[in-house]
């Protein structure tokens, strides 16, 4: 591992600039554990507590994990890295919830086409498995879990990283600024009935590999719960 | 402002919770000066470390801004928030390049949508002013600012202030990772005649208020940078 010396003002944003450099030469990879702060103070030449407001700051965007008495890791996974500064900014802008729904709405229709293209047979019978668990089931909670699944699963078989990330972060600030708009649904059992059977023309779609009928399948879908959201954001 | 005191273990990310606390019940708007410091250190009962550790947290997002000798501030406009993040979990995950171009793709055919629902006379005028300045120009530096301007506009023009966050992160991301395909493209004048069209027919797409064949135009454009970069990238 070859650090450079650093000299500058806004140090802890060059200690960010030094681990991402390790990330790029491939040092550092995801599941790694970083070199302990005292390492980090001595190779960088930097104080402690520009190291800690640099891993802090890393921690907070959850691309680090602090895991206690074992040091600092490289996270797994980076579904939850958007949340925080999306949320953030979402609250300072001042956004319209709808907005949301409209984000969600242009990339899963988008999604849904790389889903048909891509998807593989072991993702196919994950998605009829997790379409059909809906169908059956009449508990608002555990709909709302199949459901989510249901949609993150064609995220997923679209293959596309930044897609999933940034659906993730979408789906969770429906969760925050939505409420319960998304469990309100399902409440009402001929609306699950509706949408178990959006579920299975979207599945069908995606098995026949047909794009544009996937797209607009999904189209119909999110028109429907996006219009009862609305709706229940506005009362 | 009242504050409630803090008493926990990861001290700091619970005085992000309680700035953002401050910005959900409106103590805290764009462009305010955050307590200093000190007063934070006080009022939240923590050590000066975790506050520093939530504010520095807060400037690598983009989401506030430190003025020598003035304090901090949130910031008046968002646009660099998911950079820093998007980018070092791109890093991370090793996604391939071709993600960013399908994520823009999918995204700005849904956003020129709304912008042709949405737009009004003054963003008409001056999406057209940047579509003629890139018709007359042929320096390819100030090409590639006219095109990023052409389609920033679009993006604003939807109203949506989440996608216009998210495409940035992406052109930012495209700069980054494509290094210089954006303005390879534009060095051959033919291909610059062949944007310009384009750019032209996606204008009057949206100026008539033409939703279907708005997106259609925006995805022959994307397809056509599209594939030329992909090429540039994989040389």
């Amino acid at each position: 591992m070859v650090f450079r010396p650093i000299k500058s003002t806004k140090v802890y944003e060059q200690v960010i600039d030094q681990i991402k450099s390790m990330i790029v030469d491939g040092t550092l990879k995801k599941g790694d554990r970083l070199p302990s702060e005292r390492e980090l103070v001595e190779h960088l030449e930097v104080s402690r507590t520009s190291v800690r407001e640099a891993i802090r700051s890393l921690q907070i965007m959850g691309l680090i994990e602090c895991r206690q008495g074992e040091g600092n890791f490289i996270n797994q996974n980076f579904e939850n890295t958007l949340l925080e500064p999306i949320s953030i900014m979402y609250m300072l802008q001042k956004n319209n919830p709808e907005e949301i729904l409209d984000v969600r709405k242009i990339i899963e229709t988008g999604t849904v086409v790389l889903a048909a293209k891509k998807i593989n047979e072991s993702e196919l019978k994950g998605l009829k498995d997790i379409a059909d668990a809906f169908k059956v089931c009449r508990n608002e909670e555990d709909n709302v879990r199949f459901d989510k699944e249901f949609h993150y699963k064609i995220a997923k078989a679209s293959g596309n990283l930044l897609i999933v990330n940034i659906l993730n972060a979408m789906s969770s600030l429906m969760d925050s600024f939505l409420k319960d708009a998304r469990k309100k649904i399902l409440v009402d059992e001929e609306n699950v009935i509706v949408l178990a059977n959006q579920h299975e023309l979207i599945y069908e779609a995606i098995r026949d590999g047909d794009e544009v009928r996937a797209s607009e399948e999904m189209k119909k879908h999110l028109d429907f719960t996006n219009e009862y959201m609305r709706r229940t954001v506005n009362k």
